[in-house]
């Protein structure tokens, strides 16, 4: 498939999110709705379903891919469940299959996340997220965003225009 | 979500069918999308990319899970590249996502697929495929299919009714 | 790691075993042993603890790759367990580490063993397990043995000699 | 198997050390093998190589959970590859078999793997790799060690005492 036509932008954060990351995951995912964006993210709560519910209201794509063997624990507002019965390895499938990572907050999953898509060169923006330095040397790799509508931007900035 | 609203159907075989598996391939994809199933396979070539257009044929929706970290590697049917970076791992995520299999001809990639579904009780249809028996007595769990509308016919009855 | 001085050979079979495929499996561990190959497993009860036992009765080195995410859940023989967290997809990892493998009985998850070392052209050594055929075509790719030692045998001359 | 027998660290890093990361790596190494612990790694090069070569030399037992599909790979000190053929996936395996790891430098998959070993609770002790921080509070959770030796201490009072 042409990287041309293909929009996809995971996002990745804690299944117990803050009531503000809430909202920031809701806002990201309209936005990336009415940007054209298929949404792809790890299929479960919290952030994960703050995002899907947000796409869905704008009638967006919305893929969860499951750690579990059951279809059925993913959110409901999840289209597309893709059920690999992994566990935390599909962590690196959600953000492979994203042209470009949203991180909103976050625990050490989605540490594990931002680590895998800078690992392969996905670009990662975060909204109040980790920051991360090596060596005592700061690493600047997670572009910051100010805001939903900033994040959003940025991430499709990533994908070559059409 | 529901089981009753999700309509996923994986196409399993070879990268190198015969003439007459294409043909048997592209005619699944075909049906599965008249009849509304979303299609979820390997995403690469032979079996998978005739099914994939044939389902894209019929504007049916195809997801292709890759084994490499590539999304450009998928056949170009495919609509959804979900990018594992697994290797053979990704087999397992193919059948999991499906709540039926159609099995077309194939090899130890395909048999493999095969027996993952069955260890998740996912029921596999048949069409010129491997055929089991286990200390000398068969295995009957394959469901035989006569040709493409047959198997497409048997898997969509596995689905619970809407 | 040299090949040469490597010898590790997977015994794959059901969690559930027949009696006589719990003595199968109990005499190709200690057969396995007293020829200096390493037993990797899948960790759990039934065939592989039983080839773990064996080995573990003549000194042998044992090696359980696990499916879920603590240790504790591998049978008593296993000296070395290996956690994945990754359900059936350590069946690849299992298959893979080893130069040969020998099937004793089994159900669908070994199937999927048999799958996977075939495709990785890997030996396979059956006793009393699955026979395959393939749009009724015979596929003789499993290779009998009528006992242990024969099948042990088997196994190692499929290691490069010293 | 019981916690209070197994004795197995995890050491990770990069494939492209510093020369004062290869001698931290080696003593690392050296230490563990003297105090008993079995080493579970990457099985690459670099910082993974020269833990290895470091445990070898004390005559130490090493593992190594290799990505690819070739177990000729690994570098030349393991003496147990475990080929899984699933990409970076075996990051996630090299963790969950350790009681706990012991990081060097690192640069994203030395990462991804603190995250994973931090989301599984197990202890991670670093030597002059990331600090993390999470909106802009501090995670202490890397144990700060000074030099191999203090690591290795660090890393083995996390096992149940026997």
């Amino acid at each position: 498939m042409s990287d041309k036509k293909r929009k996809m932008i995971a996002v990745i954060g804690s299944g117990q999110p803050s009531p503000e990351e809430v909202k920031l995951a809701e806002e990201v995912g309209r936005e990336l709705a009415r940007q054209g964006a298929i949404l792809v993210c790890g299929g479960l709560g919290g952030v994960m379903e703050a995002a899907c519910r947000g796409a869905s209201s704008e009638d967006g794509v919305t893929i969860g891919i499951l750690p579990g063997d059951n279809p059925k624990a993913s959110n409901p507002y999840v289209q597309i469940p893709i059920v690999t019965g992994m566990g935390y390895a599909r962590n690196i499938a959600v953000v492979k299959s994203a042209q470009a990572v949203i991180a909103i907050g976050g625990s050490y999953g989605t540490l594990s996340e931002i680590a895998h898509a800078r690992q392969s060169s996905i670009p990662v923006i975060g909204l109040n997220t980790w920051s991360l330095s090596r060596n005592n040397q700061p690493d600047n790799s997670i572009i910051l965003a100010q805001n939903p509508t900033e994040a959003v931007d940025k991430a499709l900035n990533f994908i070559t225009p059409q």
